[in-house]
Formats: structure tokens, C-alpha cells, sequence
């Protein structure tokens, strides 16, 4: 959780949040009971009174227009449902699933890949993931973090904000996972990340570059090491078909510049009037640093489910008609 | 399913499928009746023994290998459920999605905007869409459309394949659909986008482009024109908070160059034993103009589930206690 | 709640619990906002301690023995889950789910018709099922509610339990409600029925005894009054094949004795071991007067759901093709 | 199939229907290959016009007016989904859920135990169960089985039809499966039996007539042989909290009689003009007979649903907080 909290360095929103969880249930003497987990972690910093100043209001590119659309009625008070604190239940479901998927020795690694135009050209394969606490940007090329740390203050001085890339790296996936059709790996992956607010992309393997590539390179041709299947290449991103192959998983999660300004801006009231919503409260000027354990999350509750799939299936196929002994079948 | 079928032009499959859908249940008299309208498409064309020279191959970036890891047993016979012959089911089913918006205004139209290097640059707003149709890649920009056309020819011709983009625009979606925090309007559309084969990236609104944009620049500001809230700008791409806003939603979707080449490459058997894998066949050599038919239905289908989750709605607020009655509730 | 409560009256179990529910989410100023409604009630009275003589003791006919051959760990404070402490949250979900029923005009009203041999004879139309709530037994018929009270005293006197029936009416559920096959507005309330604690059965309209009967006396002829249709009789229960048709909705549910004895029983520990459960702590000795809720509470559930089912449906048919333009469709 | 088949013998419908299933998918050289198994049975046998006489008539206690009421258009023709005929497709399904039963050593076998109101008064274990089959009734009591037969013979020479039950009895359901809360063991397979056509009520263990007995009596004490827990007595009927206890699961199912009568009945039409409806066709006197596959197969397929919820589970109890670290947790 102390990733994802606020207040944890200097370039990400100073709201104070102890984002303390309670276990309601599920839970006895240290283990699961297979009881639902249910974690409750109240508002303990959020003042109604914070929010009077656009309790009527619409915030531009912010979800007060839809949810005010759509139910007649919202809590203003940051948004609601819509406000990124939600993510924060997020990240705590993501811990427990983690705890399932450790024993089979999954990794799920995310960092930040780029911030506003400063983005790393190196792969994965060619960082350092350990280094991605070392800085507050979270980008595991330290070099490249100072110079994104530096744009992030730039930009909150300017009482703007700017948009980022997080990158993720799953391994030791075994191959199988998925389902063939429509809850594909990779579309359930996708759902997740583009399900966490201010997410506007996500691209899995190859991507949109890999369109620009000719089938005879973006192919990955199988070979054998031992008796393991590996591919040379991995543009698949490690899921085929929608199962994974056993190799590296890894996507990428494009989010918008945050939507809340320390300015001045142009909207409209509930009751359809022009009015001028400020800039007040406590924001992040780029929400990607926060984002990276969120990212880490989505993913270990998807693949928690596909690992619980994966457990459900019948281990033989069913013998539906014998062929040796009707010839006609 | 016209526009999906192969053989409907020179730069796309060969392959004689008549596409021949036949109504199971759920009609009568011309009319649906409420139970479900099951379709059957047979496939008329696939001889078995066609896909003998693969039939214990694993095409290299097919499903073959992970069809093969997870269920230990697969119909090699163009790869089974993993063929592109899926989603004739999909556009046959986004049929009747259509007919279910169509009175409700809506409007779902996809194009190609990309062929390996060849993107357009105009939004969707500066094309006339009346225009795709007019040529067999399905681009409405006939200049850029005849490069993509003898790019994919020139393809073709070295035995290779190419990746693509369809891009794709939907109007008159009302204030409201979509569900707030799992389940939002474009995690679900980019679900299924990514459940389409040889889908690689989906981004809707600003994408990943949106990333190096300001805030300031990035917001949609509201303002009013007569009754109705609009937005001056529309980098939100119609969707706020996973909440359709009345405005245009419009996404890209990357497709990866089609992964059955005329060539011959390296790859592994059942046995784990080294093998060449031969092109022989009728395949595409770039998926993206049969593929935009199929991002429309994946569309319809989407919208034609959230449409009705909209109808689910109880239409006021409960009120659970009354606080005139209740000072202390 | 109140009615659910224990410690209303001396024929249920004295243990004191509160039963205070909090709202956690959904519910914004006394409205619902669209957000889920989370109730949290936590259990005030329950003392790990009392409930030592039964940790490692599998209780007869209770969920011990199942719950920890499933889970290979329970929480034996009061079986977890499996106490009937867990049907405070469906009264509570139950009250929210009126709310959304009542102003269609929907009315249910649950009652005990029989406990242990004592049954009613009348059906509900022959009773006045404003006097259920007259007594402690809610037994709409006060002479047969004396009679079963005593019954239950004197069982209670023995150490032992009995079961009883409760029977529930739904009036004005407008015609049209339920889906077709497998989700039969009568299998959902079995279903939801026989998922209550201690429940062994469930009969709607003629139930078991319509077994015996001919087709002819069974079979509600309809006829019309004004502008509505009409049935002469109601063995049908007011739902037919799985949908009702605005008559009344009526059923029977089975309650078998409370597992939980003032006695000595042979049972086994979680080793396998012969050991001897002891009687102890505060149980009821028939469940059905505090039943009478749940029950209702339940059905309101599932009448909610459907109710909302039928508000998804498109309100028109589909054409799904034109028969005056195409004669060979 | 061939025991849900009309035209089986003397006492049921002699509609003549093949019953021929078409295996459309899923199954490739004899065996399942994890995609989805489709089966087609074509309606041979049945022509418009043989419905003509009720085309807008609604049958008295069929669904006729209700599927009209719901769907504004109704398929006439034999009730459409609503018809019996609507089972075939269900026992199909069954075959495949027995195949992966069969290998746990899973045994479900139903058999007729009332007809009217000629009752067998013996348990499950006092009858001989492979006598079901002997005659056409389907009642393992073949003296009981003649007058029920004589009965049925009697009843359709009136033009009338009667109603019966079926019991069940699954053996070999290893302890632990079913959830605890909602999707009890028990409430999913009364469910599945209350969306079998015609029926009216479902009870399993001691049912309706538990309600009498008092819990010292009622409770299945636990004993162990060997190393296997086991009960004295079985009125939980194999199930406890939901969820099985290894002993032999048993139920009973009520059907209804026939609502198509060889009589004139009075009814409405689509207008709520008053008509007689007249009988007509091929119908079953008593559907019991035909219902035993029926029941035997909604059984398969609710023990299928919940061996795999089974498998899906995480073998261990995941450690949540180790207490030995963390004294305050």
C-alpha cells in the first residue's frame, strides 16, 4: 500500500492518507478460511467542506458530467467512486493476490517508461528492474528519473499537469494460461489496465510499433532448450491465441496528464451555467510514479483468476464417442 | 458479412467461403421472440487434409503451441477455434447488435488508418467516411488507400505479411452508459478489440499520444449549447470516468502482421522435435481491410450489452432514510 | 432487523445482539447514489471464548465436519459462515431491495403455518396476515399460534428443537417477470429458499399435493375481467413456465430442527477422534418465527433482480428480416 | 436420450421424434478438445399447421400467456422454448456432464416413486434400483409399478392426465463440495429441477417431513469407520451447510400433471376475447416416466458445475499475516 499512498515524496499529491486496511472477514488466526476477504479502508483525511467549492460543479475531463448523468445525483466530495482513492482497495486485493501467485513463483515488475516526451528506449531486457524504487519517478534508468523528476516539478509549478507510460513485466507464467476467445489473456489484461482511472492505451508485445513490421520478423520461431519450448524472438509479448506461451509477458499503460489544475477553467454548473471552476486541493502533477504499484495490482488480481481457471479445468479430455468402435460416428 | 468474406478482392485471402448463415433459433415470422438467436456458419471450404503438411507442426506466432500446452489436444485444421474464421460468428452476431441500436440513432463506422508505415495523418473529423467503402483496402483517403494497396501487393509478392490500424468512430452514444469502475464503456470496448485475433494495442481518445500533453491542453472544457453540455475539444474521446459523455468516441487498434507467411520457417513438432514449417495456403497478406467489419461488430455488440445495462437501471434514487425525519442518521 | 433479532421474546434464543448496521458506501445525503450499498454489522456479542468446547468437536448435522473438509480450517466461532447469524445481512440487503419494490405496488408477507405436527389448514386467503406479528410464533391464526408456542416451550423444556414451515405470499407482481428456462422466477426463489440456513425444501402454487390431482382440476382456465386476464384458480401459484402471469405468487418452506441441542451427542473431532458435544450457550428451539423474515427478505431479493432483468429488455421486437421483401429468407 | 424419447411406449406421447443430435463443435476425433460442445437436435416432426387450432389461444396453465405478456410474440408452435420438447436438449447435455462424472465413480440414478396418489412407502435403500428400467413407469417397485401404470392408462382414456414424483439419489460425491452462502449444494440442484418443465416442488434428505421430528432425533450423528467419518443416520440427505458430507445425496422432485388435456377448456385468445381451447395432438398422460432421464441429467450437470468449482480452488490457506512476527495484527 505504501507505494500507491500518497504524501510518500515530493512530486506526488501531500493529502495525508494512512490508508490504514481492516480485515472483515475471511481471515482466522493468520490464514485464510476461504471466507471472501473483505478489507475496508476508510476516508480518514476527506473534508465534505474541502469539496464545497465544486459541489455543483463539473470538473472539465473529470467524471462529474457522466456520473451526474447517469445517476441523477454524485457525491462530490473528490469525485466519489470516479476519485483515484478507489485505487487504493485496488492495490490491497492485489497483495492478497499476490500471496496466491507467489508459491508458483510468478514476477510481476512495473516502472515508469516515460513521462510527458521523455520516454526510455531501452527494452526490459536491457534494465535494471531493481533500480525502479531507487528514485521517486519510479524509472528504473536513473538517469532518465532526474530528468523526469525535474519535469514533474517544471509542470506543478506551472500549476499544470503531464501524462505518462507504465510499463510491466510478468515471468514465469507457465504456458496455458488464457482462454481462447473472447476472455483472451491479453484482452483481460487489457480490460484491467484500461479499467484504472486515466488510463487511455494499452498495448501488449510488439504493439502499435509491431504493425510497421513484416510478418517474416515479427514472427517468433520456436526452438527447444532441453525439453522446453522457447521462441527466439517474443514480439507475441508472451501470449498467443490469447494463452500464454511461457515466455516473458509485457504490456504498456499510457496515462493522460491528471485532470485537476491549480488553474482557472471554463465549465458548467448543474444547472447548465457557465461557471469557472478553480484549481484547490491537493494534487499529483503526474500520475504514473503512483500508478506503478496500481499496474502491479490489476495485474496479480487477473492472473489470480486465470490461475483459479487454469485449476478448474478437467485434467484429461473426455473420450465423446469411441472411434475404434463405431466406424460411423 | 460481405465485407469480412475472403475472396472479395485481390489483396485479401483466396479462400472460397460462402459465409452461408443459417438461423437456428430465436426468429419467427421475421421477428426475434426473446429466446436467444443462435447462427450457424458451417465451414464449406476446409478440407482436413490441407492442413496435413502442419498437422503436428506448431506454426511459428499461431495459437498452435499454446492451443497444444493448455487443452493437450488440438484440431490442427486451421488452428480450430484460433482461426480469423472465428469472427464471421462475430460479424454475423454484430448484425443483430446493429439492429438493436439502429433505432436509437446510433452510428458505428471503422476504417483502416494504417498499413505498416503508411498512417494517416487527418482525425477522423477531417475524412469522409462515405469514402471507405470506395476502395478494397477500406481507407476513405483514396490517395493514401492506393499506396496501402500496392504496399500489401508488393508484400504479397515476397511471400510476406504486413500489420495494420483500424480506427474507428461512434455517434450519438447518449450521457450515461457505461459502469464506473470495472466495467467502464472503454475497458470493455478495448476488451473487445483485444479479443480479436491479431490484435496487438488498442487507445481511444488522445492514446498514447496523449501522454506528452499538459493538462491545460488535455482537458475538455464544458460549455453549453442551448439545452445540451458539450466540450470544446474532445481528447476524452466521449468517455469520462468509463461514462459515455454524448460526445464522439472514437479508438485505434493495432494489428500485428499476419502470422501465416509463404515461406519456409524454423520451428518445433509435437515431439518437441526440430521441424520446417512451410507456407502453403490462402491466407492475407495484411488483415486490417477484412478486419474493419469485425472492430464494428466487436463495437455493436459492446454497446448493444451497455444499452440494455442502461435499460436495467431503476430510474430515480432510493431514498434509504429521510434525514428530516432523522438528525442523527 | 428488529424482527430477525434474537431476544425479541422468550421462544427464540436470548443471545444479545444488537444487530447496528453501518452503511459504508452508496448512499450520499439519504439517496442512493449508484454506488453499491455496503451494510456492515459486526458481531458485538460474540466471545471466542464461549465457543472453546466445540473448537476441535465437529457439532452433528451442523456445518463443522463439511466446512473443514472443504477448507481444511475453520472458524469455529459459531460455525463462521455457516451461523445463522449470517441471514442478519440478507434481512438488512432485503430491507434495501422493499425499498426498490414498494412503489410498483409489490407486497410480501411471510408467515408460520406449521410447527413440528401443528400445521394450518387454511390457505392464506382464508387467513388475515395482519395478525402474523400478533404473537411470538407469527402464526397468522392465534388460537393454532397458543398451541405451537407451547409446543415450542415444551420442546425447549426437553432440551431438544423442532422445525416448522413458513409460507410467504407476493401480491402484484405485474405479469411478465422471469426468464424462460433455467432461470424460472420459481427456481430463483427455491434457489434463494433453500440457501437459507436449516432449510430442507420448497413448494410453490399446489406443491407436492398437486401431484395427486387430474389435469382438469388443476388447470387455471382464464377468462377476463374488464380489460385484464384472469384465472379461476391459482394452482399455478401465479407463475407459469417460469414467468408470472399476475396472479398471486405463494410457497412453502420447509425448516428442519435446529441442529443445536441442550444434550449430549456422539460425535467426532477434527483428529477423527469418538468425542461427546455437550449442549451449551443460547439457541433457538424452532427457528420459523424468526425465519418469517429472512424469508421475506430473500424474496425481495430476487424479485429485485428480475425486476430489473425486465427493465433490460429492448421494448420492441426485432425484424430481424423483412418477409414482404424476401419470400425465401 | 432414448429414455426421454416419445413414442417409447404405451403410456407416453406417441409423437414420433428421432431425437438425432448433430455434434457441432468441441469435439475432435472422438475426443473433447476444451472448445465449447455444441449439440443440434432438429424439431423432425412437428408442422405449423398441426397448430393451427391455437395459434392465438393461450393453453390454460401453459405458458402461452405468459411468454405473450413478456414478449409481446409468442412461437405457437408447440410452446416453443416452453415446450417439453425444450428437455431433449438437456439430457443431451447431461451425456457429456456423465462422461466427466464417471471417472470420480459418481452414480445418479432417479426413478419414478409416485404417481397420483400411489406412493412407494420404502426408502431409497429398501428398493432395488436396477428394477427402474423393467417397466415403463421407471418404478424400481414393479408391483406398485402396474397399478401406476393401470392408473395412467385410466387417466388418459378419460382425456385427463395426472401428476407424480421423482426421486434421486447420487452416490459417491466425495465430502466438500458446494458453496457455502447462496450457491448451496443443495439450492443449485433444486434450482436445476424447479427449471425442469411442469415442476412444483423439491425437497432432499428429510424434506417436508423433517418438519416433525424434533433435532435429537433429526441429527446424523458422526462416527468414524476406519478413517472416514461417517453418519449413523442420513436426514441431511448427504449435504450439511451447503456443502457434501460424503454420505448418499437424495431429493425429491414434484411434477404437476399435464396441462395439455384431450378436453375442451375454457380460455382466452391474444385479443382476451373468450375461446374454448380444444385438446388435440400427442401428449404425455404423465410426464413422470419420460422426467427420470430428465432429472438424472440436470443433476449431471450441477455435480459437473461444482466438481470443477472444486478443482478451481487453491489447495492450501494462504498465510495473511504470520502472528509469530507480528504480535498486534
Amino acid at each position: 500500500m505504501a507505494r500507491r499512498r500518497p504524501g510518500q515524496s515530493a512530486i506526488v499529491t501531500q493529502r495525508d492518507e494512512e490508508d490504514q486496511v481492516e480485515i472483515l472477514s475471511g481471515v482466522f488466526e493468520g490464514h485464510s478460511t476461504g471466507t471472501p476477504i473483505a478489507l475496508l479502508i476508510r476516508n480518514q483525511d476527506a473534508k465534505s467542506k474541502d469539496y464545497g467549492h465544486i459541489a455543483d460543479k463539473f470538473r472539465p475531463s473529470h467524471a462529474d458530467f457522466t456520473y451526474f448523468a447517469k445517476y441523477g445525483l454524485r457525491d462530490y466530495r473528490g469525485g466519489g467512486r470516479s476519485s483515484a482513492r478507489e485505487t487504493a482497495a485496488r492495490v490491497a486485493a492485489g497483495a492478497i493476490a499476490k500471496l496466491l501467485l507467489q508459491p508458483l513463483g510468478l514476477r510481476i515488475q512495473a516502472y515508469v517508461s516515460q513521462v510527458g516526451d521523455l520516454a526510455l528506449t531501452q527494452s526490459y531486457s536491457e534494465l535494471d528492474l531493481r533500480l525502479t524504487e531507487s528514485n521517486p519517478v519510479r524509472c528504473p534508468d536513473p538517469l532518465r528519473a532526474a530528468e523526469m523528476e525535474a519535469l514533474i516539478r517544471q509542470v506543478r509549478k506551472e500549476g499544470d499537469t503531464i501524462g505518462g507510460v507504465v510499463s510491466a513485466l510478468i515471468q514465469n507464467v507457465p504456458a496455458g494460461w488464457g482462454e481462447p476467445v473472447f476472455d483472451k489473456l491479453h484482452a483481460e489484461l487489457g480490460k484491467a489496465m484500461l479499467s484504472i482511472n486515466a488510463v487511455k492505451g494499452f498495448e501488449y508485445g510488439s504493439g502499435f510499433a509491431g504493425v510497421s513490421m513484416r510478418g517474416s520478423a515479427h514472427n517468433d520461431l520456436l526452438y527447444s532448450e532441453g525439453t522446453k519450448a522457447q521462441t527466439r524472438t517474443n514480439y507475441s509479448g508472451g501470449i498467443q491465441g490469447g494463452i500464454s506461451n511461457g515466455e516473458d509477458i509485457y504490456f504498456r499503460v499510457a496515462f493522460k496528464p491528471v485532470a485537476t489544475l491549480m488553474r482557472d477553467q471554463e465549465s458548467l454548473n448543474e444547472k447548465g451555467e457557465s461557471v469557472t471552476v478553480s484549481g484547490k486541493g491537493r494534487h499529483d502533477p503526474c500520475v504514473v510514479p503512483r500508478a506503478v504499484p496500481i499496474v502491479e495490482a490489476m495485474a496479480a488480481l487477473v492472473l489470480a483468476d486465470f490461475y483459479l481457471r487454469q485449476q478448474a479445468r478437467h485434467r484429461e479430455n473426455l473420450t465423446i464417442f469411441d472411434l475404434s468402435k463405431n466406424k460411423h460416428a
